[in-house]
């Protein structure tokens, strides 16, 4: 259940061979993320070589993974898998296949940029010239429905996370200014052992991108809430398919209606320009400038980074900035307001980019009160 | 408190240099472990590039990593951080540092042998002469004690994690030979979900590695509990600073005193085995070989794979069994005996070798009963 099926259609990848006169594709690894794309690999801790040659996909599994996780990476892979001597370095299996798969000397062979160096090396050394290509990466930032839906799962499950913070602070009382919860003290720290068991009560496997905030400072330690201080509830939560959510809302207890309030509105007014202008065909920095010009508008100072970002197997992919808008593109929609006495003030949310526009994977409201 | 510290002292690198002959080490990733044992990266989504020359270490930094994370980055790296435009690859920006520090044309330089492949041509067309070497990953292999301080704690929240298993089981009420509790039937999925809020509640980042498994199949979807049955707990949390613990245990909720006693017998005698084996100057394969040994000696099927093997950054790493123990190496022992009718009944837990043989980091009950 929580082992990664692998996508089951490489027409992109013969694409990619045609398009460059190349014989074959090889990616080599265990933990990338590209690699996990192509081959259901979530559990390994060896490498394995990937290969696609005349139509067919070949998994080179090393023998020493233990039994019970090769089997379960047979049955879900669209293809050859084939298991080999575990002191054999991965490039020589790949290279071994590439000669069944009669890929001749000399021949081209397309991989990712990342490919580790060592089997570049093997690869070289049995007469393939590498070519670099970006076929992986460039399919990846468009999602089947079955990466929607698991997208939309994490997303959901980080709503959940979210309503843990806001019925926390909305159940809170007040003493002298701090926060308290359950007739303790209530830090940032606290705050996010709960949302992140809320989380893990869903079925997300890795919380380790929970962040808690108050103030600009990137605090590493504790900090006791206290009321009229914006507090950002910041997630990206990894579900049990490999695939990231985002989402992240600021709340205030108590607001005095000073200058987040006017934050709020403003970053809330960016959100929806960014959500009007991700149409397809639009370029990723035009969606970004406009964002931030936005919040200018306000009077705020948007704070630094791209405020649109692609979001899937890791928590920043394709699209970047440099692409324009593509249907099938999840792309995280962030703006953020920073004033250096005030604290911080952000909103996230994933949507996927539809021919009519974009739409939200999953709805939560964006209010400021918990 | 989530970003990971990074080693301090690259005097290891600086020895493998003098023996290569080499002018310079360069690493280069996003979350490769052996960048993250080399700088401060837990949080990056970026590429950044790790150059070692002239008993200097120095950080390029992308510009458009957010500002606060390369500033934490910056605060924690014992060197100097180069921010450098965007738009470069992280192979030239390495390359420009190479210049900078006077490591001249047709150099020696140290990469681990996973170096992206890209880089890898950036530094080969500027004249330097690349040759792999195994340094970092082996000096990940001994463990400083701050790593060990990293490791005790991430261990010291699996145990919390298995008793807390341990009380859910203890709990539970059989009903026509199936596990109830608080009213409801027990599955594997639902202890699964209670351990891991057991487990973040601890501060444990990532629970994509928890298993709750009974028989021999590997199972997905959620199976109810059933009284007799050998229920293994499995734990391999990712504490905050990115170290991973490992905890075993297999319990039985009313036992008949069948083969899964026996089992228990042999397989916690095998795990004294190992502990009392696991001597430095050992070689791990003698180790893993009279653990599988002293399961064969109780008429047990050993389950295929390393009983042995080094936890730290990653779930696997050195030492391996073609290694001998050293001093500050942390194993994890894993004996385990499967029967393909009545499931598996496996123990593991981590030592760390000493002067005098070794210990566990943590100590926790290994009694089948709940």
């Amino acid at each position: 259940m929580t082992v990664d099926e692998p996508i089951s259609d490489y027409g992109f990848l013969a694409d990619a061979l045609d398009a460059a006169d190349a014989d074959a594709f090889v990616h080599v690894g265990d933990a990338d993320a590209d690699l996990r794309y192509l081959a259901p690999l979530s559990e390994t801790t060896s490498d394995y070589g990937f290969v696609y040659a005349g139509g067919e996909a070949t998994l080179c599994a090393p023998a020493d993974a233990t039994g019970g996780s090769v089997d379960r990476v047979a049955a879900d892979f669209p293809g050859d898998v084939r298991r080999e001597a575990a002191d054999d370095p991965v490039g020589t299996r790949v290279v071994d296949t590439l000669a069944d798969r009669d890929v001749a000397d000399g021949a081209t062979v397309l991989v990712p940029r990342q490919l580790p160096h060592d089997a570049a090396v093997y690869l070289e050394s049995a007469g393939y010239d590498l070519a670099s290509t970006p076929a992986v990466r460039e399919a990846r930032a468009v999602k089947s429905d079955r990466e929607l839906d698991r997208l939309r799962a994490v997303q959901r499950a980080a709503v959940r996370g979210v309503e843990r913070a806001r019925s926390i602070l909305r159940d809170a009382a007040v003493r002298e200014g701090t926060l308290h919860w359950q007739d303790a003290p209530l830090s940032t720290e606290r705050l996010r052992r709960q949302v992140n068991a809320t989380l893990v009560g869903e079925g997300v496997a890795d919380v380790a991108h929970t962040r808690v905030r108050v103030g600009t400072a990137t605090a590493r330690s504790a900090v006791e809430l206290s009321a009229g201080t914006p507090l950002v509830v910041s997630l990206a939560p990894r579900g049990p398919h490999g695939y990231y959510g985002r989402l992240v809302r600021t709340f205030v207890v108590d607001s005095d209606g000073g200058w987040e309030r006017r934050a709020h509105v403003g970053v809330e007014s960016a959100r929806r320009v960014a959500l009007d202008e991700l149409d397809p065909g639009e370029s990723l920095r035009w969606v970004h400038s406009e964002t931030v010009a936005e919040a200018s508008s306000f009077g705020l100072t948007a704070t630094e980074g791209d405020r649109v970002y692609g979001v899937g197997l890791t928590r920043r992919e394709g699209p970047s900035l440099a692409d324009e808008a593509t249907v099938g593109n999840v792309v995280a929609v962030h703006p953020s307001a920073t004033d250096e006495e005030r604290g911080t003030v952000a909103l996230a949310d994933l949507a996927v980019v539809t021919e009519e526009g974009c739409e939200l994977l999953v709805d939560c409201s964006t209010s400021l009160v918990p």
